[in-house]
């Protein structure tokens, strides 16, 4: 059994092509089929404003499977610690033996969302897209818009934030980091405007993007909600555009954007499913299309593999 | 972070009054609504004849929360493996953090599991309960019957089993270990006749134990079913029981004993509640009292609590 932490794992794994096209294969799997997903396992620790999830999938064929423990205690910053941490284990799937446990702190699931997000433009937003929109100024709106360069040539950002000063503070690591203009807007229809794609990335539990906010053509991902309470997409955003999809169905609709769209009348598709069948659902420049993000265990599984397949080939 | 493995937790955890007091004050926090116990986490892995499961719960006011995961792989013998293994860890309920890691290989499911037979003896079997019978003869054959020597004066054992020679071997072990007299029986209802206490622990899945196989008194533990398809006992024993007790009411009915009597119309208690409120359900010698026991997170919360504080006492 091999035990890795944070660092070796951040060493071997980031956001490139090769972790891309691991997670789409994933997804993939997932769209013919082939993956087993249980619902995901959550308690609530309410005396400590914290929780716990556990997500695991299978993926018919892959010598492992990963599961992963995701605590989120949200008065940890007045402790100094992190709200956010969790590691994986990956098991032998024809012994059930643990393989090995990859301490990563929650950073290989801040990967594999950051990669989900530029998979699901890779199959829904225009191919000239070149703006990008980002509402909420944390990690994932800097990860979202470094993994979209992977699938899209993102030639500057538009973000907009609550917090005025981490969208400034955005702006400033964005150009540093990662060398793109960044635009900092005081709404989210203004940010919106003149992107091509926006990502929401808050935890917000009141729609954070509006209707109107929309131009023609744009692709939205939502990659915020992954419990009940959380919402970023006004319903409208669900009922109007003219392509919806999600990651998983199940998941949407309990704890994702479907959740608040109960009533939705429409065909909705799971990005897995795109990817396996090939199919291409935005037929204009014009159209808006929709993706949910909730985040999927057989991601986890895709990226711990990836991550213990270059970890293994390094010899540690 | 402290990483234990099986023979460090083996040599501080056995089963002994510490460790059952330990799990009963579990069960008595789930009684009084004091624990968070989501429903199992569980995948099947067909094409390796495996499954996995994860179990959790909080106690309230406990510092420390454990997750187990229990894989089983029926193949594994032909590797020369176990089928069954697994691990705990064990979280801080205030920060998130991973406290420890305990590598039991299941050695401390196989503990908690045979203290919920003490517990659920000592509660519902008569005080001067003395001859055990014990249908199946594999290491919960063995574990349950030393468990229940805390609570009762146990004198002679009763054994049934399908494969007649692993009895056999069984008979000689208990000898040996325990210093215990077995006598072997060619049907469950000739080692039950003279019994105070029978337990059932086999994989069954068509009923081991009839309505017609118990003597007046006695007290029956089914502790083998733990998913849809297994069965212990005959829906008779449920419906014709002077009491019925259960760990988890949720569990029973979606994969223990009550599972296979849906339209039961009786009271059935849990376990925790007759504990938390000091119930003594059997007023008199002659009643049938029967348990069934699916396992819960709440034995497993309890145990790696228990485990890690003996094992942190020591200094390892």
């Amino acid at each position: 059994m091999k035990i890795y932490d944070r660092q070796q794992i951040a060493e071997k794994v980031g956001l490139d092509h090769a972790a891309l096209e691991v997670v789409e294969a994933g997804f993939a799997a997932l769209g013919r089929g082939e993956v087993v997903m249980p619902p995901i396992l959550s308690m609530n620790i309410a005396e400590s404003n914290g929780e716990v999830d556990v997500k695991t999938a299978h993926i018919q064929g892959w010598q492992r499977f990963a599961i992963k423990i995701s605590p989120g205690f949200f008065d940890n910053p007045r402790l100094g610690l992190p709200s956010l941490n969790g590691l994986m284990l990956l098991f032998s799937a024809k012994t059930g033996l643990v393989d090995s446990v990859l301490f990563d702190e929650g950073y290989l699931t801040d990967i594999r969302t950051a990669l989900a997000g530029a998979i699901a433009a890779k199959h829904l937003a225009r191919e000239d897209a070149r703006r990008v929109a980002v509402i909420g100024a944390g990690l994932q709106a800097e990860l979202q818009v470094a993994a979209l360069r992977l699938v899209r040539d993102i030639e500057e950002v538009h973000v907009h934030a609550r917090d005025s000063a981490k969208a400034e503070a955005y702006a400033r690591r964005m150009g540093e980091v990662h060398g793109l203009p960044v635009v900092v807007h005081d709404s989210a229809a203004s940010a919106c405007a003149r992107a091509d794609i926006v990502v929401t990335t808050t935890p917000s539990r009141t729609p954070v993007l509006q209707w109107s906010d929309l131009p023609q053509g744009i692709h939205v991902t939502a990659m915020g909600s992954d419990n009940p309470h959380k919402n970023e997409l006004e319903p409208t955003i669900l009922t109007s555009a003219d392509v919806v999809a999600v990651d998983r169905l199940s998941q949407s609709r309990a704890l994702g954007e479907l959740h608040h769209a109960p009533a939705l009348q429409r065909e909705v598709f799971e990005l897995g499913t795109l990817i396996a069948e090939g199919r291409r659902l935005r037929t204009s420049a014009e159209q808006i299309t929709v993706c949910d993000l909730t985040g999927t265990g057989v991601q986890d599984t895709a990226i711990a593999n990836y991550a213990a397949s270059r970890l293994e080939a390094d010899g540690q």
